[in-house]
Formats: structure tokens, C-alpha cells, sequence
């Protein structure tokens, strides 16, 4: 389902921040991409690297949205939210996938979606090193690589026994619930894929990926990919069948069929 | 250890081979990349697809070799080998990781590699939708990146406590023995990454990753990427610790250390 952009907003000024905010990202991401990097540690156990480049992505984002529409709540990864009044918030990932990030793997993207009453209605996903961008702002997904560009459709696959599937980590299904429900999923697929993050939704939409299943996800991982999957003819939601926008457990499918089979097959898998 | 090229070889004439062969099975991989592909099935049962981009190409390769070393043995995934009184014998697997080519996913790659006397002396790898390519004769490993050409030399990493290891999927560990040999390596890993066939040990030669653990790898699977992991200043063996060339279980190294780490904690947990 594609919701409509709303009549407030200037259709052109959304067209022009993604394309602003995408070139404004790439300065930091892409200039590091492969090289020596400063990575910290968010927390002391553990490895859960941020980028010097995730956080100055993140503020050159902010600073072109901040410049077009300066009466919007901010949402982003790295640094603190800014509230507003307004229906609209802006929601950034500035580097989803940082270890595919640090280990040179170009499956990484700057995500940036945008988000009225709750609801996302626009978004955008851009790998600068492959050249890549889908965005979808109330209507059909376009991609780009490099100067071609073309709408993209999802796959017609309806069965799961004939489905590519993908995961960013079968590590991601931290209970044995959790990995019986994966692998009742993959011992079903077609064929399995890992390590893609955002990259695995985009191509979803592309129609090369028939079927995303994920845990334990952020609002900032899926909200910007909601608009690109649906806007592709997706179905994305939460594995119960609930609005995605505030992440958890996901599930996005190129067909209806798809969807709902895949949701059985965790639902008798979860015993839910 | 880089083995110098024999004397008998014309050095340009390799290259020229290279760029040749590149170009050639472009025509035939990148073209039908992401388009609807004709995927038959290698065997009856499970999975395998072999696509009419992966014959295409290896025939576009096969005749770039003929015209260039018409008395050279080939031996090649696709097609049936080649063998001649040659010294000489190049190996070809002209999609390497078919299954991310029909997933979409840019980290498949063309491999060409060039044997003298049962030792692979001179490899190529290259990814046409990113526009990258690793190749070594002789000497030390060269990336291109589009225009840009660069040396790239493996990370500094000795400690498996701070190495990004990767494995193509961890499906790959058919065995409870095989599975609990991964489980050693990846719990001690700084991080793991999965799904990057060929292009796991270029990002190894780039020092990206710094660590490939694998099994039940073919001759071509492996070869051609030897002279680009030991030109980068790699290790790479069997996990035993032999030669590579023919496949099976290997292990691809940053460093020395590293690689005897690996090798040790592959040997407890195996038992061997």
C-alpha cells in the first residue's frame, strides 16, 4: 500500500532534500569507505562499531534537513532526537550495515525516511561506491545506478518453497525460539542469503530478493525501507502482522501470498 | 609467498589475456546481471542454478585463452576441460557465487587463474557491476577500482580476537565436527561476516577482512585467488596446512600469526 504524501508537503523540497541529503552523506561515508577507520565501541562488551563516518553522515543529514524544513522532528541513529510539533519527522540511519561498512563490503546504505502521524510515506536508500539509490515518496519505487534510472516491481513469487530468502546473520535469532522460527523459514526457502542489512530490502524491491525476515530491529533500520518496499509492490510488517514503522520482529515479502505463508510458517514454528 | 612468473611466459601477453578475458565475460555476465535469468538445475535435488550467463562467459573466456596459448590446458566449472602436454593450465570459474548473482547481490565475481605445473602462479578476479578487479602475476596484488588502479596488501591483524572473519554461509559446515570447527572460529572472532564467495578473500587482500574460513571448495573456487591473497601478503592453505590449489577445506590468512591461530583453534575443536 502507498499512502499519499500529504497536500502540506512541497513534493519538489522532499525531492530536492533526499537528493541533497544523499550527496551531503556520500562526502563522509564514501571518502572512508576502505580505509584506515576510527571505529569505538558504543559499549564496553561487545562489538558494535560507529563509525567517525556514521556521525558526520548523520550531521550533514541533519543540516540539509534542518535547512528545508526546519519545523521537523529529527529521529536519527547517532546523535540525540530533536522534537518538534510538527506531523512530520525525519528519521536517518547514516550508515546501516556498519560492519559490512568496516569489513569494505559495498552492502551498506544511508537510509533516510520520512515519517507523517507515524506512518512512513517516503524514503530513500543510497550505496555511494555501487552507485545505487532507491527512493520512493508516494508513488512507485525508483532506483538508480549511477545516470540510469527505472522503476523497480518485486518478484511474483508467491510460494516459499520457490522463494530467495535473506537475513542479515542467522546470529540475529538470539533464542532457540527465535532460530527454530528461522530455521523453519530457511528449510522451506529456495535458497538463503546473509550479510545484506538494507541492501537485502532494497532488492526485495527490485524483485531479485523474494523475502526479508529479521529481529529485533530499530525504527531507523526499517522505517526509511517501508516506503521503497511498498512503493515496489511489497508487503512489510511486524512478524504478528503489526505496523514495521517502529521495528522489532520483520518480515517483507514481494507478494501477499508470500507474506502470509511465511507468516504461518513463524507462527507454527513460534507455536504462537 | 609470490611465485615468480617462468621465464617462458610472455608477461604481456598474460596481461593482455586478462584484460581480454575480462571484457569478454562481461559481455555475457553483467548484461544479463539482474535481468530474468534462465537458471537450470545442476542436479535433481536441492539447488544449484547454473545460469546462461555462466556458460556464455566461460565459453568467451575459453576462446580469449585459445587464441592467446592454443597449446595451454583449461580446465573451467562450466564446460569440459582441456588437456594438453602443457606446463601451463588455466582455471576458470566464470561466476563464482551464482547465487548471489540471481539474488542481485554485487559480490560475485569472474575467475581466471593461470597454473604452472600444479601451482597457481598468476589469478584474476573481477566484478563488473561495481567495477572492480584484483589481479596478481608475478607480483604484487593490483586493485582496480573503475579507473583508479592501487596496490592493496593485507591487514596487519596476528590475534583472532581482533579479526573480521568470513565464511560464504555457515550451511557450508555440513557436519557436527565441520559446524563446531566454525563455532571456535567465529566465537573468538572479532566479527563475522557471511554470503561473499570470491569477493570475501579480495576484501582479505584489500585488509578488510582478515580471515576466510571454508569448506568443500572446487579447484576453481580457490585457485585463481592464491596469487591475489600471497601478492597481497596473505597465507593461504588447506586447513591442514597444505596447498590450496585443489580445494577442499581452506583458510585464507591476513597474517602468518593469524593463520596459525585459525589452524590451531580448527585442530582443537576437531580433535585432530
Amino acid at each position: 500500500m502507498i499512502y499519499d504524501l500529504p497536500p502540506e508537503l512541497d513534493r519538489d523540497r522532499l525531492a530536492h532534500t533526499f537528493d541533497s541529503a544523499a550527496n551531503a552523506a556520500a562526502q563522509h561515508t564514501l571518502t572512508r569507505f576502505r580505509t584506515e577507520l576510527l571505529v569505538d565501541n558504543k559499549f564496553e562488551i561487545g562489538f558494535d562499531p560507529v563509525t567517525e563516518a556514521d556521525r558526520a553522515a548523520e550531521e550533514a543529514i541533519r543540516a540539509v534537513i534542518t535547512a528545508a524544513f526546519p519545523d521537523h522532528s529529527i529521529i536519527g541513529e547517532e546523535l540525540e532526537d530533536k522534537r518538534t510539533d510538527s506531523d512530520f519527522a525525519w528519521i536517518i540511519d547514516p550508515i546501516d550495515g556498519t560492519r559490512a561498512y568496516i569489513s569494505g563490503v559495498p552492502v551498506w546504505g544511508t537510509l533516510l525516511g520520512l515519517m507523517h502521524k507515524g506512518r512512513a510515506i517516503a524514503g530513500m536508500m543510497t550505496q555511494p561506491y555501487t552507485g545505487e539509490r532507491w527512493q520512493a515518496m508516494g508513488e512507485e519505487t525508483a532506483f538508480w545506478w549511477r545516470d540510469q534510472k527505472s522503476r523497480v516491481i518485486t518478484s511474483t513469487t508467491t510460494e516459499l518453497g520457490r522463494a530467495k530468502a535473506t537475513t542479515t546473520t542467522p546470529d540475529m535469532f538470539t533464542s532457540a525460539g527465535l532460530a527454530d522460527a528461522w530455521s523453519a523459514i530457511s528449510d522451506r526457502a529456495l535458497q538463503v542469503r546473509y550479510g545484506l542489512d538494507c541492501y537485502g530490502y532494497c532488492l526485495l524491491a527490485s524483485g531479485h530478493i523474494d523475502l526479508v525476515v529479521e529481529t529485533g530491529l530499530k525504527d531507523v533500520d526499517i522505517a526509511p525501507l517501508i516506503p521503497i518496499i511498498r512503493g515496489a509492490g511489497g508487503v512489510v510488517t511486524t512478524w504478528d502482522g503489526g505496523d514495521a514503522e517502529a521495528g522489532g520482529n520483520c518480515i517483507a515479502a514481494a507478494t501477499p501470498q508470500l507474506h502470509a505463508e511465511a507468516q504461518r510458517v513463524l507462527r507454527d514454528a513460534l507455536g504462537t
